[in-house]
């Protein structure tokens, strides 16, 4: 399970509910069947009409993505494999990266390369990948923006409960001793709504948007580098160009060592 | 009808009335003719405003569409015919495929091979294919940016409607048996505001802007395909380039034992 | 005048006018001069800070024209159009124009022909076209703007009036027969600026945005035509582009029959 | 002083200041030092936070600048200006026009034309005048966009300062005399934040952005216009260009006579 | 630590809690520990879930280099130094700015300078610049959108707080004395949630987007800069070009004696 998430859910959980407690309130009034009923079976439907069925049906696996999500993909060790590639395929030629194509475990680099092996012109890979690339992200975008709109209805969805909660309390002002819990019971339909959107919803939508965005960087690595080698680029300059896509810390720090390195190339080149 | 919808909007209403019912509310008192006047025929009025005359005649139309919905494009599929007619294009030549132009269902992907098959140049081919989806592009926003509006404007016009009865409640605080039951009916609007917007006009606004950049992505696809298909592309590239728009479900299993055709591919090529 | 803003309007007043009368409130407790001063002199004197002095000089105009409208452009006949003048230009020569150019009754597709038939450079007159179009809707951009801006702020301004209300309210809380009216009477500025937000400034800067994605719309099928002529399309593949901008209702329905001729065109082609 | 400014800022206070005193509110309850510290410190300090110290220093000068305004670009001026150098230049040739640098008074033009005389290559030209055109739009983004978020901030710190009071009054239900005038001044500070926000922030905000858009397209005249000097473009099409970036009211009106001149100029060329 | 910050967040709240006690409030009512909990908690809790746990560890740096900010960019100093290599790099080629590498303090401008002398080819010079200027905008990115969902959540959990709190007070209407303290003390939870976004979350966010947006500005002009070097060009036009990029104020001012030297250049050139 991703640490981001339990971390986060226990801290606002804790914060929220612990908060009430030590101000004296009962955390169990905020059990309440029909509040629950009206903000998330009626958040539920409002998301559901929002999307074409097939894509209802893989809602709840996005979700469970959002909370566990998946090893990060590990950019730094992409550039290594890259840099690696770049110097054997400019000394044996691009057919003998064929061996290493299995030993990558990302889908989408192992398929740019075998398409690189098989000698696919370069405007055509890049076209390809690219194609590839964009429909991730169609299909990432469209599992954030069903939990944004969530996010986005819930609270309001809280406040119809609030109102028709209030509507019966009005009705029935002759029995002053049921305004009181009446109001109370009325407001946790808003507690409901607002609770699931800003702790649920939106923060769940904003990881896969940048899980997203990481990702769509993470492809730009990728494109790059079989670019890069099927240009016949010396590794040092592979290496210079995919590494700006890293954090300065994720760097390799032979750069030191490497002057010589890059000045001997720089002879050779 | 679009199973989505009937879901969704099923879920929302037993959630929301019955979580009221559960809480002890009278659900007749959601019924309720001012607060529909004010708030329905008040958004209704306001989006007409927003409109050309033409257009919110197609309005009515377009909401159904929402509920409705259509068979959706079977990307799968199109990227089946397209691999076939590249493979009898390369093979015979594309005056070849005019027998298969009466099969192809989708007017848009008809127009574009009866165009390619009249030997219309492949520039001007793309860019009457781009002006088509981009007007249809244009056509389907008008018609989601006013439920938009419509989801904008509901809400505050529920506002509008609890404030023109708690006026009237104002006015008459000398009858104190009446101010409860008057709050009440004036809260009746919020609620029609509030529900119509996050239950009807947003979802069915993201619904058909969802089905919009859906169907731009089909048109992407066929679009590709004509390119490829014109420029004589190998068959298993125009797979390999379509399939990137596929979800990996969707895309034909066969790539396992395709390996070793790829292979004889290749080296035909 | 545009008769979607007479029913609109009518709708929405009736609506929600009627609906208050029907709940029994009184619409006379809604003419009130301080709401009136308050939230449209505030939301004006607002909106005319935010502009250069001869931009609210014909803010009025811009208004109107949102009220009226004009006649739409009727995209089917400028296609009409454009297909004869390419069967022309082809026959006899782009010259042979000249005696259309007074027929055009839009002028800039009058101004478009003119410089075709002066012999300008394509680049150069797809570029003084562009300038123009995009002057054009930075043009409207300014108006719809300030009406966008008006329904920002006036449901604010009302909540200012009401604030203001409720404090003179709060001040006199001893006279406990003032203070029902004195709520009702402060809401009434809140009435107002939802009211002409809502019903009048959103929508019609919507109104007026729609128009002028329609007119850009138009305007790039002038241009496409232009385009068209001058590099001698085929008048059959001058429709098959520019009809790309139609809805399929407003289509020339003889492509049926056009099967024939377009055979022929092939040939000769 | 920009005139709208004065007229729209007079308008607002009139009514808004002026409903009250109708409607039987004492204004000077709206002087209250408590509410002016909460709101506008409140709000100064959090635009400070936001911006690096030596743009808060040239704030002050912003908002005055967007206060009075300046001479507006007389865009017609320059159109003439333009199509004159184009007549001489193409007489002449360039280096005649430096006698006419002297008497261009916008900066950015003489800029312009200085260079083109000094013989700059074309497209360094307009790389050399694009920079600075962004430049200018960045720095004049810098401006309205604090305005902009002080205009989100200011209503919600009047909130602030209405929480505050309204807790001080909830501490003292004990003295009943006290909370009528407490919740009264209570709302002063949200009189405060509303009102500066829509009456000054955020219109200043909108008029800044629209000079600056306003600004950008003339930077654009300008630079087209250098573009069309240097390529030799024939006067009459240098002025069919840029006269496209004109309101019609602003173009020149011998289009009518000049028909015979342009002609002449169509067999000279 | 950045001056801004200090002085503003001091107003900030010298204004808000200083207003408050002219009112009369009682500023230790705003420390509450049930609403610190509720609010800072909640709100940590939500952005934590938001982003992958990397990016959490590295947020409290993030958020204190907000505050502290660090030496701006000396973009004048830039343009000086470049202008200086454009007329060595001139005279004595390109290997001559050798030694000058090692005192061109900033990473991003050292690599570049480095990677032209290495004789990098201009295309891919560019390219690894804007991979690398592309990478930081990612990072910072990163960073301000996670203050900005804190701003955005944080007044939301603060009405959370609210609701909580006056749950527990509607449920004990029996006790008249215990209603005000804890209405009063039920708002605390709005005072931290609204405080923080406002005067924290928000001003910082945009601050980090300000310092973001500036240093691609410089970015820009560094990349420019080398491109001008590397293509030979003129230190005058180098000195043109990047002064675009500068304030008026921050500008050389020998333009004025060096309009002799530019025509000893013209001469030349």
């Amino acid at each position: 399970m991703d640490l981001a998430t339990v971390i986060g859910l226990s801290l606002a959980v804790i914060g929220i509910i612990g908060g009430n407690v030590v101000e004296g309130g009962n955390p169990a009034a905020l059990l309440n069947v029909p509040g629950f009923m009206i903000v998330i079976m009626g958040t539920m439907g409002a998301t559901i009409i929002a999307q074409p069925l097939e894509r209802v049906i893989g809602l709840p696996k996005a979700i469970l993505k959002a909370f566990f999500g998946g090893p990060p993909h590990k950019a730094g060790e992409t550039v290594e494999l890259f840099v690696t590639m770049a110097d054997k395929a400019r000394r044996e030629g691009l057919l003998a990266l064929e061996g290493d194509v299995e030993n990558i475990h990302d889908e989408f680099a192992r398929k740019g390369v075998q398409l690189m092996i098989d000698g696919t012109d370069p405007e055509l890979l890049r076209e390809i990948m690219e194609i590839e690339a964009e429909a991730m992200r169609h299909r990432h975008e469209a599992n954030f923006s069903v939990l944004e709109l969530a996010g986005g209805i819930s609270p309001t969805i809280g406040v119809l409960g609030a109102v028709m909660g209030l509507m019966s309390v009005m009705r029935h002002l002759d029995q002053p001793d049921e305004i009181g819990p009446g109001i109370a019971t009325a407001f946790v339909a808003t507690f409901y709504g607002v609770f699931t959107a800003n702790v649920l919803w939106l923060p769940l939508a904003n990881k896969l948007k940048n899980n997203s965005k990481d990702e769509q960087h993470y492809l730009a690595v990728v494109i790059e580098g079989l670019m890069s080698i099927q240009s016949g680029d010396n590794p040092r300059i592979v290496r210079e160009k995919l590494e700006g896509f890293l954090r300065p810390s994720e760097r390799t720090k032979k750069d030191g060592g490497g002057g010589g390195d890059s000045g001997q190339e720089r002879q050779a080149a």
